[in-house]
């Protein structure tokens, strides 16, 4: 999980709007990946610059540009050249750390979310950035890593299907955000599991590790929380704005990926109440445990100091102990004394409900 | 009681309004039940499909069709295309973990509620999701399960009584909904009759079952706080609606179920406030009685330590101990030092109110 | 204390603006009481039927009719008749668990507020709904029982003193809010009273009795919270209501009681806060108390149980211990190092604060 | 520290307007002190009615009246028919335990402030409230004793210095509210310095009375923000004010007031905030101080249990025991055994750092 | 770290706008610094007057004039006439525990931030407030003491490199707040770093004094806080103000600017949710081994109690007891049965997993 604080040191003191990349070093080649489409036809094509991509920019064709390169800031200074995209959203796409937000420039808006998954192997929740540049005709899509989120709307853009072709960027931007969004579903439900797992393990199997693994997912919800709200105000602000590059068909779209939000924010709200009763069931169970533990070792020991004293009492040197000569006082008076004695406080402790 | 999340891992990837059924399997008979009434005239069918019932619906009449086959696509589609509802609100109606939410789609208002009845077999909440759609003269109402929530209404209806038949649709829609309000207040009663005998137990024999039972009531209100906090919203919505299918003249009525929903608002909130402070009383009630015992249990060894000190004392082997060949030392000394020392302590402690 | 939820049960299924009273069962005559005043006459009535007050209403003077017969839906049906009251409001009337709201119908605005009262002889606070319907020149004031709260301003009338002789029906109904908020202060100083002696109570003598009581406290200030949150949005929304109902000249008298009813809101917040301090200090008092117990008792063991190591030491039965054959070994060396550990350890003890 | 609710029972069932002074009982003789001032001439008068100081009031100049009579309801009265003050104003004025307010009367606006001054003899805070009336070229101020807060500002209108000479009555209401404000900060001060010295106590010596002191904060923390909070509407009511006794001169001094007010509740909360922190410490030292103290005695009586078990062995009477009578099995053998053992075990408990 | 109220105690009675400086005492010279630059020349002037700088500032040029002298009252009377500002800004400038403001004062806008520094030898944060007064073509920035954070702003003025030489003052306006902002950042990383070690810590070595850096830290996010909060206010102030000295154009880069606030505020309350959950950890780890040290040393007692009381029984001097006789009875017989009785209740606890 990545730390919390990334912006600063790498930054303070440069001036805004330098390109700096902050997050994780990256080697790997940079790609884009351009789907050039209208009603009538569908291209796609994959090149290691921008320059090789610009011949069908212009085509009057519904442009979606995936970029993966936001480590390299040439390539970046080069697209936001070519797409007049102001300094300050350029260092946004190379900051990772960015908060979700949306930003209308006028002739294009830009929006930064986070794509959240779940890996398997890790046991861990994953967290990408994704900036969208969204013009009229053109869709710039930056991404941290090659992923696959989008390839569900890649293979219907490749079917000819779904309602995309037949509109502009803004329904793909509505597109690729609904992705966003049904992948926070699929990182809630795996939450949800591992909810329930705990609860059994915390009622029959309290643990110090099982504290952890409550505090792990109170951690990752922290995250979800950063990551969804901030997308609330982001689709809101699509649904308000008054830009022309959000067509008023999209509107009741944008209507139901809020809802799909909210439902979110619910779930990891609702998660977040679960969790704390949780952490205060587990102390609950540990304290209960403990507890038990302690009063039966106090009851074993109060029932032996009686005995001890009894037998304390017999160890007496007195010269005139008649007990001590009386015939079978040791096997029969002594023995069913501490029997008695000791068998009475048995069962007035388990009277009481003690034991 | 439903999972927390449903929506996700049946749907990511696949593209937005595509109609997926998410909910428990069902395979019973899907039925419509069509009412079209008007002052003079009240007509009752039951049908398999939505043909057999179109030709009652451009009747001039007001027609409440009923559907409870929300697992069917086939017969949602069908609807949808008859009624010209928009694919998104399709796929909400079939998504039984829909967030409560209202839309206005010009033509028609798209409203999603959930009906709670309280399962006394279970003994626990049952949620079922009713959709709404409401349109000048018809009103389409989508179903979970065959319910019998709304029978009274229908009563009313076969028997030509109340104001429904002066009215249109949207009087109608308000019907159901305070029925599905009235039943919040009677499943409210079953969870304030639970709390009240948790009261008693807390105090009088607080056990770890209990607070179990006290972690399913949270759970429960919590279920029930995202069913109702939404429809707040929701009904302030039609009020203020300015769509021409809410007549004017039912505003005071909605003001009137405006009024009812925050009321059990209000008591889900005291509700809650109850059962915090419950959960305190139990975490108190028990640390109190563990340390009670502690308290009994450590006196009795307190008491017995210094005695059998004094039992120590006497079984050692000195030579010059003139206590030990004292006349009357052991039966009347030793005993009666014993008695006194122990009596002693018994009524120190008690004079301290430690026992 | 009333229970919580009582609209439900009894209505669920029935049509709205159906009237059912919900409340305790009543059987005591009902009474209607007149006041019809102008500047000039003050005339005062009372009879058993709305029809016997007819003649005076329609005079032109201010009639104040206070009525206590809720229980009796015909009484209530005949009145919403004569004033043509709308079914809704009459139904709010009856149902005697209503939270406090203001409406406006146009012809008359509807209140309902609660009248709170300590019981000294219960020691409990008693709740009591006040229904007011406020015409230009009749105010109707709907009571559960006949209440005296009311009758230092029907002395005031009788005399022929104060303000009200002069004014319409609406300075007549912020003088009866006037004494409801008046009434809110009684009950708080007497809950104030309460916390004073508690407070007390907690640091000297703790006791699960006194838990209780904090419980019992802290209800009836959610009980009067409840009541009296409501009536800050009444007050302000007459204030700022458009009624032609309510008098320019009024709003100075409501400005001043909305700031005695967001006093009243302080003082509940406050008291509310000093509860759950004390709630802390309780458990802090008591689990004090407890370690102080447990620690002295444990101190007590601690000195014993090496002297009793000693006491065992000379009861063994090794050949060659010649302490045991020393001059005076037993009455002055054993019982000196016995006084002077156990001395030792008890200064110890003290020097660590630890006794 | 005054009780929380003084309203009610003095005032229940009277007529509103009606004035009862409530506060402590009163007889020191009134005073009224008047100063009269313009750019050119500063007069200053002390009297015992307010007939004596007419002459001066209606010169045209700002009057300044000071009056510390307001337990005496003639005087007062008297005030309020010279000056057409509104009922419900003088029995605000009357009303010791009014919250503060701004009302605008058009011809005057009417204040309530807390003056919080710390009594360094007791050792607490010390509550006045002060009520302004502010008219166009008048300035009433109400004091329940006779203060010493505005003697600087007196001393500066003495003096002819400062700008309150050059403006109206409004800059002088500027004043009084700023040294008002200015107290709340030394008040603040002494409460920061008890905390300062709290705060080393606490980690030092946790008592019971330490306990206490923190209660006590804890509460005057709640009246200084019960007094500060509403002064912030107060200013920023003044400040947006469209009375025409408000210049729009004075508005950047009112802007800058307020920011001391938020200062105030800034520093208010934050020491709230440690406040609540030092009574986590507090818990969290008295708990450990207590565990530690356990933890010791605990491990001493476990040290010695076995040892006594072995002295027990050695006591035993069994017949072939041979280690009784090896030569130095007592002097090296056994007591070498118990310190090897005692040795150990201390050794065992410092190494697990129990010790 | 500062003191939390500073305010008062100097200044109490003195005439508001009165100078007096509010922070530690200075001696060192103070120094004006100053930067005049358009898009053709830069000139960089230290000065000790303000007179000797006066020649550069009606130049048409804009104007960066630096002062640490604010502990100097003559020095900040002097800049005030020449720049005609208010008294009140003067008396902030001055007052060094200033809340972070912003105010338009028409002809300039005065603004207040705190710039935090962590200084690493101390191991603290540093708080140092920044006044800033904006005018057309000058700006006015006192420090407490001569910084560091601007002058990377200095050395890109120097090389002429950046965007600031060709804008007006409220582009270098922005630029000392991004500046400042950044430094929120890095002071945020340190605290940061101080959290992962902590919680390391925590878990492995939970020492009282770990409890004493995870107050510190809170009360310096509390610091953070409240230095950080108003920014937010202050800069969608100047994004939202209609001055003119606010460019339209400047106005995107204060968005960004708003945006890194509030992600730094963001920041600081997950750092608190964290640290709170940390003092639970530590609280539940402290408590987890004080409850494990018991029990290990219960469990001792516990196991030598029974044992005990065995040794004691064959210590009692009853005539008739066999066993002491048997031959083998000692050497195998009872140290068998000691060995068999003791592994058997280590055997136990170990399987009820108590051990």
């Amino acid at each position: 999980m990545p730390k919390f604080v990334k912006r600063s040191s790498k930054k303070a003191g440069s001036s805004p709007g330098t390109l700096i990349y902050v997050g994780k070093e990256k080697t790997h080649t940079s790609l884009m990946h351009l789907f050039s489409y209208s009603k009538s036809e569908i291209i796609e094509k994959v090149g290691k610059s921008i320059g090789t991509l610009k011949h069908y920019i212009d085509s009057g064709n519904v442009n979606w540009i995936n970029i993966n390169a936001i480590h390299e800031s040439s390539v970046i200074e080069a697209i936001g050249e070519m797409f007049h995209i102001h300094p300050l959203a350029l260092e946004d796409i190379m900051n990772t750390a960015q908060r979700p937000k949306m930003e209308d420039y006028d002739d294009y808006i830009f929006l930064v979310v986070k794509m959240i998954t779940f890996e398997d192997l890790k046991n861990e929740l994953e967290i990408e950035q994704i900036s969208i540049v969204l013009g009229d005709y053109y869709l710039l899509a930056f991404q941290e890593k090659e992923g696959d989120v989008f390839d569900p709307i890649r293979d219907r853009l490749r079917l000819g299907k779904g309602k995309i072709l037949e509109r502009k960027a803004d329904y793909l931007a509505y597109a690729l955000l609904d992705a966003v969004v049904d992948n926070y579903f699929t990182a809630l439900e795996k939450i949800g599991e591992k909810i329930e797992l705990l609860e059994d393990r915390i009622l029959n199997d309290p643990k110090p590790e099982t504290l952890e693994v409550i505090h792990t997912l109170k951690r990752e919800l922290v995250y979800l929380r950063k990551s969804v709200w901030p997308l609330r105000e982001i689709i809101s602000g699509l649904q308000r704005s008054e830009s022309k590059i959000i067509d008023q068909s999209t509107s009741v779209y944008l209507r139901d990926l809020y809802d799909h939000t909210i439902q979110a924010i619910d779930t990891i709200e609702t998660y977040r109440d679960i969790i704390s009763g949780m952490l205060d069931t587990y102390l609950t169970a540990v304290s209960n445990r403990m507890n038990e533990v302690m009063k039966v070792l106090t009851i074993i020991a109060t029932i032996f100091i009686p005995l001890t004293f009894i037998a304390g009492v017999y160890g007496m040197n007195f010269h005139g102990m008649p007990e001590l000569s009386w015939p079978w006082a040791y096997p029969l008076g002594f023995w069913s004394g501490i029997v008695i004695i000791g068998g009475f406080l048995v069962l007035y402790f388990k009277h009481k409900k003690w034991l």
